[in-house]
């Protein structure tokens, strides 16, 4: 077994890198949210002063790097890699991002779980002595989403009330080899899962068996428990999801309901909001980690996360194909206390 | 600087990973190429038994990725991350491969780039002690790719001189911590560089400057000069782009010209297989290394190559309107002598 390995699915790092900076940008509807005070930048426009809502989504995402970067007291020639992706087509909003900021990139795909795929990587990237700053980063736009995925919006069309709503919301976190944490010290990669949901409008029932999946095999591998936790929060499950993976996660012999939250449901307040099932997008647990939950680390008032952004990984020709959704989640432990 | 970094964009791995075993399926053009008797698998029927295109595409790159992992004398528990994408929407052709195989997977964008993207994100992650084995892999497939970029076969478009063929096939290799070579002993990881080409029946002119970007920041990070090598090899610039990619490196003080060739070149006789500018694709550089050239190197007729897999990075949308090709190059050193 390679030195650092925990199990199958878990590295655990031997320096954990810190996330020294995070920065958010969302748009109008997530502003007026309940999160709404823990966001950077609350766009009043979403296309963002350009003329394509693609566009609007990758200049959002480029300048909320450029803050994370400026917050960190760091100039981007001294950032290494930018790990970073999005839901568009051929990553539009992530590669258009990092045409302008002359940082090596690497272009990551995992629907709604780029947020932590991003945070592994670069973690894993950091620790392994190939970098001291690297840039994780990830968008999605509701329009930009919508009209890619489902129907053009001047349709109008009526959403199904398993549906979820895109989140409009960039985040990036500027991860080091040096800092006083929060500390990533754990990184446990999924494995793609698919139960046979064919529903492209109930993301959350698709998602949900692999987020359990990887929840259960953070624990298998590194031994924690729920209550070591402050908080597991997956990224994007909404209201359906997150009961069927609780579900599954207790069939598995954990009980987490105490500490068990979804960036979807913190993110909007369904009730009034009218977003149904919550929020989605790799936006989602992008901006909720990198405002509320970042910042709630650094009062202290959360010391040890567990962080599960989750991917549907359908696209609309394998719906259109009849094809099953295939999901993965990938999950990392974030902490203010280190023991050695 | 991070202990392993060499200037801005290249590391140098410290127990660099050996290439343990590739992998190669083609289609049936591919299999009637100079490179012919190099590949493991030429497929009969592109459609692969399958009933779309894309289903055929993930197929094609499973059983690959299967065939190498055999072929290493491994199980498919032994490896522990796949590391994989495609051009395909929301990567369906890998998303679709990595649901059947339970191996941790990290989806990478690159378009195609991936193959030296996986290579070199699979060779960190191997060389910093978090995983023994590691599969890299990726695909394409010239009729999944035409109706998703281009336009329906059944038009029967004439093709412009410029344009290049995507290869149908897919290349798979895995990396382990131990082994007696090839070993990839440097990353360079590409940034996204955009001079302003439109043209997406141009793609080798759009993807040159990146490429020589990278090249470039090669040779400068390390000091190797351009006759270290025994083959400097790019991913699909086809002939046009190799033209440019050589002129630009050749401006910046490098001369190639007697050791630099084209994967899209060599995959196919251009003159008696009408593939106009040559062949492009994920698959291009994936399954001419896997095959011609990993083979070269068992055998010791190649001992240090430079390879270099280009993307562009366009999508149908970005191009509707109206924004030129951003492109990226990722450029890996594969050796058979390690000097300590």
């Amino acid at each position: 077994m390679a030195r650092k390995r925990l199990g199958r699915q878990t590295v655990k790092l031997q320096h954990p890198p810190s996330i020294i900076s995070t920065a958010t940008t969302v748009g109008p509807k997530e502003g007026e949210g309940p999160l709404s005070h823990y966001f950077d930048v609350v766009l009043t426009d979403d296309l963002c002063g350009e003329n394509s809502w693609e566009l609007s989504e990758s200049k959002m995402l480029r300048e909320t790097i450029k803050s994370a970067i400026q917050k960190a007291d760091k100039n981007i020639v001294e950032i290494e890699y930018l790990l970073s992706g999005d839901l568009l087509n051929q990553l539009m909003a992530a590669s258009f991002a990092a045409r302008d900021l002359d940082i090596p990139f690497l272009g990551l795909y995992g629907a709604c779980s780029t947020m932590t795929e991003s945070l592994s990587i670069g973690a894993m990237l950091i620790d392994g002595g190939y970098a001291n700053y690297v840039a994780a980063a990830t968008s999605s736009h509701f329009s930009s989403a919508e009209r890619q995925f489902r129907f053009p919006l001047e349709l109008g069309n009526q959403r199904s009330l398993t549906a979820q709503w895109t989140v409009t919301g960039a985040g990036a976190a500027i991860l080091a080899a040096n800092g006083s944490g929060p500390y990533i010290s754990h990184v446990t990669t999924g494995k793609v899962i698919d139960l046979g949901i064919k529903d492209v409008n109930n993301m959350g029932a698709a998602m949900a068996p692999a987020a359990a999946d990887t929840i259960t095999a953070h624990f298998e591998d590194t031994g924690f428990k729920p209550e070591d936790y402050d908080l597991i929060v997956t990224g994007d499950l909404g209201a359906i999801g997150k009961e069927i993976a609780e579900e599954i996660v207790l069939d598995k012999g954990y009980n987490i309901t105490k500490v068990f939250n979804d960036c979807g449901l913190l993110i909007f307040d369904n009730k009034t909001q009218d977003t149904h099932a919550g929020g989605s997008g790799c936006g989602c647990s992008a901006s909720v980690f990198c405002s509320y939950i970042f910042k709630e680390m650094i009062n202290k008032k959360l010391n040890k996360v567990l962080l599960i952004s989750t991917g549907a990984l359908l696209s609309s020709t394998s719906a259109l194909q009849g094809q099953s959704i295939p999901s993965i989640a990938h999950a990392v432990t974030i902490t203010n206390i280190l023991k050695h």
